[in-house]
């Protein structure tokens, strides 16, 4: 590969002759990894007139360098790195200097820390997995993928590929979700009161943008997911965690000043926990007595292989009081980063303007990919063959902890793709994964999604959503053996 | 297409009989669009065991839909909707009842209105497009995009693809971009200085985000980019608007009390003004001298056909002072929402949780892709191409400027994109862009660039990025005979 001329400056002020600047910014790129062994510099000609200086001044300078080693020449076809040139592992060009600018003073927020935490980027490398939202490359249909990708890369869609949408999405994909995703959730809606957006969590981002600032007040459920906690929590509000139980939230704890409910009627997260039909009219009219907004988070509706779910809580909502948000994450896989918002015409207006103002559009391009496997059936099939690999998963792992001994703490009536679990009291599930990770086994410990003020230690996570049937069983004996060792060394 | 029988719920409190419920649920789902002429409806044997009801009263649901005309049977096949069925022109499900939630209230925030202005979506059927920042067909090597875009859907990157990347990006795309984008802007960045943004749109949003509310003050050009005034102005600061002149944004114009400096050296937006080298010393002095942090929105950069552009004020920064947002909008398509975001590290780590607390990660494909056709050489190859067309556009767009006795009010050294320009005094461009509409000339009106309190209305911005070469002087003169009636009747 050439050298570009462009990537060569001269430092306006810089010490030293002219052919000395040349001779220390070429070495200084070797130095850093920015030049690489046997990469093209650009001729002695090409290189002064870029520099406006003249030949013979990088004519020398290059002479200096082959002296040196740093650069080889190959007769008339010019000058290289050198293979004996010192090369670096990597690239890291070195600092320039001392930042003077006091940056925690300079940032009015600080976004990091929070509970959110670091997941292994690795964990393909892991023998069991028992990890949660990933996608499992043996249930994707990777190759139908491939032909809509490929269609909507398409003449035919050039405008869809490059267009800037502005605020506005893809109208193929809207009109989908409106006829054939959400009526299977019961609920009706106009493309003005869906909003397409990066992913659910970016659907909660703006809801919580929206509708929570210091004068209004929260409820999350708690357990609850992380995240969340941490976009609820950078808007300052007042924030109750309430304690669900095994019918989800319990409606009558919601007090009577709060602003905005959110809430995982289908399963909850991460307990699992479904909301049965009864609570669900109670909580809308609990919403509607203290006239609060309900969030409905309905990921994982998919995952329905042990029965039909039910409608969502949006269907049964007479008031245009619920927000409901959809995500293709779950099903399809989470690098594509593709969720929608439902709502009032109203509240999608601000959210698309909102959303607008962020980031503009989800990229072309992914919206009408999906558009496409869904418009073709290939979603629906891709739905049914995960659904028979979960199930039996689901048998698998259920036998796995009873044989086990191990305590579920919540699992879902229609599905799923994880077990909420509980070990003895005193243990730090933390420390577990930690453990666990040595031995290929990866398990979500459960503090992070519990509330500071009831943090507990001894819950965790067990997603099925990415790790053969064959080696859960193997997996949980594991940590088994880690989590009861002398029940373990008595069998 | 089959409708899925999941579609079809029964509400709890409906009036009626089940059958009359079933009858009207159907027929609801006709009229509103949602179901249409030739779906077939599931069995009744299938509807019955999902409903949990008795298949009678399916059977008899279906015989009055078939009376009514809702409903045709072929025979033993089954059960279709009706060509002679209302058939609404679109999916517009009826509104169920009113909303009973005052959303003005229950939002705390309006981000709609503001000063982005709504642009055309069908600007490829205009004869005429003198639009800004949309992709030309001719212009986009389409062919070796598809190849980049089909490599990143193999096996080998199934990962990058699907991968939840949570707060990371891709790693051989953040490299590519420190060790070949930067450095042609004399820039020496390491991957935790960069961050891979939704657009540049994006990057300036988490900037403004992360050093902007009501205790600090910013200083906008003006005119601007007007969405970035609405971000900023969304941040609720105090904000001094500083008239540019002809060298860009003057830095003795920037009040002592000013922490954030948002400034276009390369190409004023829109006035296309290039800083000149003394005065990005002297912008970099003052914001040392009253400790502002700068940043530098490159946008264009690549468009330098008329001689090479200056490097970027960030590389000549010492103090870790200024924030470079570059963006691959301009330069392959808008509707790709890629940007990315250079500064010092404390900097970069707060914006990366923001961003991942915002909407996680650019989707992985996306990244994938443009790392493959940077690093492939195409990008090279089509920065190159465009460069020599947008020269010649460039020639021809001056001539035909000069030729109706147009004024250019901004026009930049290095190349560009676009031509700022002013109309005589009173003249209102909005107005004028409205009635060239139907002569199939799109121009852009230049009011929304200008904070309220300078509002002019007589300029407007002329883009040559899609629209060929031929059709430029055709179309300068309709908008020459609308702008100067009397001396276009004259010759």
């Amino acid at each position: 590969m050439a050298i570009s001329v462009d990537t060569f400056f001269l430092t306006p002020d810089a010490q030293g002759t002219l052919q000395a600047q040349i001779q220390e910014m070429i070495a200084e790129g070797i130095l850093s990894g920015r030049l690489r062994v046997g990469e093209k510099l650009p001729s002695s000609r090409k290189l002064a007139a870029h520099l406006g200086i003249s030949r013979i001044t990088v004519t020398l300078a290059y002479t200096e360098l082959l002296a040196n080693d740093y650069l080889t020449s190959r007769g008339r076809s010019g000058y290289y790195v050198s293979e004996n040139a010192p090369v670096p592992p990597s690239y890291s060009p070195s600092q320039k200097s001392a930042d003077t600018v006091d940056w925690s003073a300079a940032m009015v927020q600080c976004f990091s820390g929070g509970d959110t935490p670091r997941k292994p980027q690795d964990w393909r490398d892991y023998r069991y997995p028992f990890i949660y939202g990933q996608a499992d490359a043996s249930l994707f249909d990777h190759a139908n993928w491939r032909l809509c990708a490929l269609r909507a890369l398409g003449q035919k869609d050039f405008a869809a590929l490059t267009n800037d949408y502005f605020d506005q999405d893809d109208p193929l994909l809207v009109e989908y979700i409106a006829r054939h995703t959400l009526p299977r959730r019961g609920i009706s809606a106009r493309p003005e009161e869906i909003l397409i957006t990066l992913g659910a969590q970016n659907a909660l981002w703006l809801v919580a943008q929206l509708l929570l600032d210091k004068t209004r007040k929260a409820a999350l459920e708690d357990p609850t997911y992380y995240t969340l906690r941490d976009q609820v929590v950078h808007r300052r509000c007042a924030i109750d965690c309430i304690p669900v139980d095994h019918d989800g939230l319990p409606p009558e704890a919601i007090s009577s000043d709060t602003d905005v409910i959110f809430t995982t009627p289908s399963h909850q997260s991460p307990t699992t926990a479904t909301m049965p039909m009864p609570r669900r009219k109670q909580l809308l009219d609990r919403a509607r007595e203290i006239d609060a907004v309900i969030v409905e988070d309905d990921y994982e509706f998919e995952m329905s292989f042990l029965g039909a779910p039910s409608p969502a809580l949006k269907s049964l909502d007479a008031d245009g009081r619920v927000v409901y948000v959809g995500s293709f994450s779950k099903s399809l896989f989470p690098g594509l980063r593709l969720g929608y918002l439902v709502g009032s015409e109203p509240f999608i207006r601000q959210a698309r303007a909102l959303r607008a103002n962020v980031l503009r559009h989800p990229p072309g391009h992914v919206q009408r990919t999906v558009a496409y496997f869904l418009s073709l059936g290939h979603y629906d099939a891709q739905i049914r063959r995960m659904a028979k690999v979960l199930h039996d998963r689901r048998c698998v792992i259920e036998e796995a902890v009873n044989h086990h001994n191990l305590s579920v703490a919540g699992v879902g009536v229609y599905g799923g793709s994880s077990l909420w679990m509980r070990a003895n009291d005193g243990v730090d599930t933390a420390a577990v994964a930690q453990y666990m990770k040595a031995k290929s086994v990866l398990i979500e410990p459960g503090a992070p999604f519990f509330a500071a003020e009831h943090r507990k230690q001894n819950y965790y996570r067990l997603g099925y959503s990415s790790i053969p049937s064959n080696r859960i069983e193997p997996g949980l004996a594991l940590l088994a053996e880690a989590l009861h060792p002398n029940r373990a060394k008595a069998g």
